[in-house]
Formats: structure tokens, C-alpha cells, sequence
């Protein structure tokens, strides 16, 4: 059982610092349908700033219940994956309310170094009953601190180049791609 | 040699009607980025509308040669791939100037159904000395006259579910991974 989330703070911006980012509707359409698409059980949409989780909760009705959920039912499939929670203890909780225990928490990052797990290996774990939480970091990835608590930290993304700069929207389809081995 | 194109039009709306559908920044970075990433010779964003083409223009001179151009360097390095064109046409041109000969057009589309060509197939292509062009649509897909005017036609990506409603941006990004078979 997989989950995912993508975490607004604490995150890098380009020179380092941990920041919070805005909450973008794309990123949440887009990550949606990928998790949609590839069997996620759940989509958080992590943010510790009260009123962008209350646009978010806004956004989500509208396709839920609202106009949109008749308008582009496609789109409202994918949305009813995503809950909105203020910090990562909050996704913890719903998803061993959901899944009857702790997930094992998987990071990502385009850096090198640190020890990783490969995607093969990855996905060999999810055959087995542990729920897993694979987590991105907006702006310029995950903070060290989150990076230090997860259980597994889940090899980059390479392609042919040394160009290691995907959006997060790219990176989590090409991931779950990957670790489905539907290809 | 790969190069990508997106379409704007003719593509499909929801209701299979042949529309032309805006140009996103978004679109243009994240295709960029993944091109960028994957090694991609030349991504072409491809639109009728004179006033778009105008604003995409201006949009990657910022990046190239404007502020952005040092306040980010991984996105200018990335929209340094992107050309605008006004149609399809336009970009062939374009690639016979480049390569010396006109591209293999290989299109695109979630659904099912046609003579597919498979993915490892086409990653054995690439291989050869032709130029191949790669075609995305945006809105619901690439318009049948496209279709048709293809030599070759990809097969959908398809995951564990039923679900194929993907964003363009997140399947050019596994398209791009699973032909490079870097895994």
C-alpha cells in the first residue's frame, strides 16, 4: 500500500534555506492524477500555513461536490485521493488510521549521496504488507531534518545527462512509474 | 536524435471537438526541465495564435538573456531547448535544417487502440541515425489528421488501474524516462 504526500516546509529554496512554499493548484492536479493513475491509496498535500490548506479544502470541494465534480469527472476521480494536512505527523496519523499501523517513510531527492535504496528494491517492498510513504519536497527538495527521520531514502533520478533538475510534478510521475514495473 | 513538440492545435477538447487550447509557462517548464533531463535535442511549443507565440518569446528571453538568466540557471538552461513554432510544418522544417533530413513522426495518445508501436521498440530506434520527433497534445489529445499524418504511434502508458488521464506534463516526463531505459 503506497502512500505519497508533498511537503510545502520544511523544504530548501536555491540557496539552502528552509522555507515554505506556496501551495500550487497544478502541482496538486498533476500528482493527483499520476497517484491516481499508478494505485496510490492517498495523496497529501502538506502545508503548516492555515489559509493555503483552507484554499486547498476549497479547490478540492469544488471538484468534489461543486461545479467541477459534474464538469470534468476525471479530474474528481484523482482529487478524491487528496487530504490536506498541516506537517507530516498529520499524514502519519491518517495513514495508520487508514492502514492499521506506521508506514515506513521513504524520501526522495535529485542529489546524490547518502545511503539509498534502489527502485527495484523499492518495489519488491511494496508486495508486502507494509504501507509506505514516499515523500517529495517542493522548492528545492526536503529539508535534512526530514530527510534524517524517513527509514529509506530512495535513489535519484538519472536520465543520460548530468541535468538533474526535474519539477516535482515530472519526478513523482517518473517515480511511480517506475515503481510500478507496468512497463 | 530525439526532439519533442506540444501541440496546442488542432487537439481535441473534452467533447472530441477540435479546439486550440492555450499555452501554459507551466507546459514550457516542466516539458523543458524533463526534455532538458533526458537528453532531448529541441522541444518545440507549437501554436497558431501569433499573440502566444509573442508571449512564449518574450517569456524565454527573460530566461535567456534577461534577469532569469542568472537568477536561475538550471531553468535557462533548460528553456535554451525551446523553440516556438506556429504549426507542425514549422518544426519539421526546423529539425530537416538541424539533422539534415526530415524526423520520424511518432504520435502520442492516452487511449487505446490502432497499431502501436512498443516502447522498447522505439528506444531501439532511437538507436539509429534517423531523427525521430516526438508529438504531445495538449487539452484531450492530438487531433485524428495528426494521427494520421504519423509514421509511427506509441503505445499508451498504462498503469495498474483503469485511470489514463495522466497530465501532459507528467506523461512526456515518463515517456522521456521510459525510452531512455536508464533504470
Amino acid at each position: 500500500m503506497l502512500y505519497l504526500a508533498l511537503l510545502h516546509h520544511p523544504v530548501l529554496d536555491k540557496n539552502g534555506q528552509i522555507v515554505t512554499t506556496a501551495v500550487t493548484n497544478m502541482d496538486i492536479h498533476d500528482i493527483a492524477r499520476s497517484a491516481r493513475t499508478y494505485g496510490v491509496r492517498r495523496f497529501f498535500v502538506v502545508t503548516p500555513v492555515r489559509a493555503l490548506r483552507a484554499l486547498s479544502e476549497k479547490i478540492l470541494e469544488h471538484w468534489e461536490t461543486g461545479y467541477g465534480s459534474t464538469y470534468n469527472t476525471t479530474r474528481r476521480d484523482a482529487l478524491a485521493l487528496v487530504s490536506v494536512e498541516p506537517d507530516l505527523d498529520g499524514a502519519l496519523v491518517a495513514i495508520e488510521r487508514d492502514a492499521g499501523r506506521q508506514p515506513v517513510i521513504v524520501v526522495t531527492s535529485a542529489r546524490p549521496g547518502g545511503e539509498r535504496v534502489s527502485f527495484a528494491s523499492l518495489r519488491a517492498r511494496l508486495h508486502g504488507d507494509a504501507p509506505h510513504l514516499l515523500l517529495f519536497g517542493t522548492g528545492w527538495g526536503l529539508a535534512p531534518d526530514v530527510i534524517a527521520r524517513a527509514d529509506l531514502f530512495l535513489e535519484p533520478i538519472t536520465g543520460p545527462s548530468d541535468y538533474n533538475h526535474l519539477s516535482v510534478r515530472a519526478a513523482a510521475a517518473i517515480v511511480l512509474d517506475r515503481l510500478s514495473g507496468t512497463r
